[in-house]
């Protein structure tokens, strides 16, 4: 019976710690009538180096974590179907368009007023651009209101988002080593918005006709394992052509939506591969919380700053995109969007790795992105309490 | 909507080949009527280095491995009641002891007899030796026959035998380094056997007297995130003792089987959560496969014969143990107890790190560790149609 894999058994321990800690804190969230979410990320803050040391991010926590948000946004797309998307399309446009821009402009412009450098404050402001919407949508799919106009737009907002982010960070980073390559950035832009528009418009139709064949197979489980499959083949492909992978899953679900939404079993059997997996995405987020950044007053005062814009940022740019559907609405989209991602980790990282961006401001981004990302849920809940629509 | 783990990117996409070669050849087994095990490890085959290259054996893959085969025997032990391996304890007792001794000797005898020494005679014969149940329990799980005597009594000797194989190894790599250390085989002994008598006898108790807390909570999905974490947990915890994770986990099934026979919502989830995570453990078997071996005649010679002597010396052993119940019964139990697993392969890396063991019989283990494997599932179909009991 032996196979130990010695290598392997500290993921063991660690799946075992990270499990039992999101159940904890899922429980305790239930009772103090908090999403999931809050309990899965204070679960990792709590177990990682911060306070116990139970575990520490890792090649393979995080690789656990990437799977989850895969399966997350895979279960969501699964519930939206594209012209349901459609139908908010303009609305969901000006929400990414304005949830850009205005975050872009309130960094910017805050670092030029403190004194840094044009190229520091580029960087900074891009930063403060992309949705992490996996964090909402969990939210939203705990309360069952993923169906609602506002969870709508911030989904269709969310995926443009990601492509116009994704532009934004290829222009400063060709900024950053020397002039501006338009070509480059050009065809970046081409790429991804390409592969979301093929995917979105020809991925029902494909769905639709391989079904069939798919159903007639004699081996059990086909449509489960064929949904993985393309779950993971988009997700791939999405981060190929440029764009992340949970957009490539979403996409993925989303095909899938108008076929399997008599499908029970689907959704069961999804339901019970999250459980497992999407604890590892909120429990990793957890676990990246260091307090150290909290031990210089400067970067201190700096993170607070910066977060105060990237939440007004988000609230007011995509709010006002959708005033038009009332201040309610409004403000349900614009907390929505408020979560920020590793994304803008990773514009600060290149930033630091090119010696334009310091250590403190590195230390104040990383303030922002959790932040953001803890305050989103229990403000969400009461905001879609009792929403019809 | 960003999230990008460029780093994973790989993992994604080798996560869509494994899922899909494996689906595709489990439907080809259903049609020729093998058992899916041997599609998935030919899968493996196909996809990997050896053949058409699209997916190479990684940190992640064997990672996904690892915990596919934990969710493996989690699983068969859910379907498992300790009374029904004690049951069969003496028998299970003298098929692991006769499973160890036969093919032990017989490499020995072999490497002796074409003239090597005795280091690399007596690590030639521990690679022989640990067999490898997941294979097996996945067959007779599909099959549906893990309650039937032959079953209960593989999976009771799989557990001792890894406890022996565990201890053989460990007195093997002492007596590498210099006299054997007595004490510290003595320790490595005391502390695995206590580990499964402990956790066989004290789980099921535990279990029983915790899970109505646990029904208790509020939050949803409570038993099954509990019988992760048990999982886990015993798998680490085996991995620590010195014993396979494996044995931890499927130790930790059977102390949930008394309690959850009546619960058919959990061993639909983790028919589930296999459905994902098994075919990676399948197809990294077969990923390791590796053609350039037979391109030289006298490691094939000696492949060969090893092969013939490690089937033959379970065969022998193990069913001559099992001979009171009949010679069906027999052959049964004895070709059940033949694939080999890792554990061969580590025990020959051991020997070949010291410089005992040659790189053309490093060679022929692993060809002995694959084809028995291999050459299991087709032979036990036939042997386990129509048993009743």
């Amino acid at each position: 019976m032996t196979e130990p894999l010695a290598e392997h058994a500290n993921i063991l321990f660690d799946i075992f710690v990270m499990l039992a800690a999101a159940k904890l804190f899922d429980e305790l969230c239930q009772r103090l009538k908090q999403p999931t979410v809050v309990g899965g990320i204070f679960a990792g803050f709590l177990i990682g180096p911060s306070v116990l040391g139970w575990v520490a991010p890792s090649a393979g926590s995080s690789m656990l974590a990437e799977i989850g948000v895969v399966i997350l946004m895979f279960s969501v797309g699964l519930e939206t179907k594209l012209s349901t998307i459609l139908s908010v399309g303009r609305t969901a446009l000006a929400v990414a368009v304005l949830g850009v821009v205005v975050p872009f402009a309130a960094g910017w412009w805050l670092l030029r007023f403190i004194g840094e450098s044009q190229a520091e404050a580029l960087f900074v402001g891009t930063a403060m651009v992309a949705t992490s919407v996996g964090i909402t949508a969990h939210v939203l799919a705990e309360m069952g209101v993923l169906a609602t106009r506002s969870a709508r737009i911030i989904l269709g907002a969310a995926v443009i988002d990601d492509v116009l982010g994704l532009l934004l960070l290829a222009a400063v980073s060709s900024a950053a080593e020397g002039p501006l390559d338009w070509a480059a950035v050009g065809s970046t832009a081409a790429a991804a918005i390409a592969f979301v528009i093929v995917i979105a418009a020809l991925g029902p139709w494909v769905v639709a006709r391989t079904m069939p064949f798919v159903q007639r197979q004699r081996a059990a489980g086909w449509v489960f394992s064929s949904s993985l499959v393309l779950c993971f083949a988009l997700a791939a492909a999405a981060d190929h052509a440029g764009v992340a992978s949970i957009v490539g899953a979403f996409l993925a679900g989303m095909a899938l939506a108008e076929f399997t939404s008599g499908d029970p079993a689907l959704h069961r059997q999804m339901h019970t591969v999250g459980e497992l997996l999407v604890p590892f995405f909120l429990v990793t987020i957890g676990m990246q919380l260091k307090l150290d950044v909290f031990a210089q007053p400067e970067t201190l005062w700096l993170a607070g700053v910066l977060t105060l814009l990237a939440i007004a940022g988000k609230l007011v740019g995509c709010g006002v995109a959708a005033l038009h559907y009332g201040w309610r609405e409004a403000v349900r989209v614009g907390v929505g969007m408020v979560p920020r991602g590793e994304v803008g980790i990773i514009v600060a990282q290149i930033g630091l790795a090119a010696g334009i961006v310091s250590q403190s401001l590195f230390g104040a981004v990383l303030v922002m992105v959790i932040v953001t990302t803890v305050i989103a849920p229990p403000a969400l809940k009461p905001l879609f309490r009792n929403v019809a629509h």
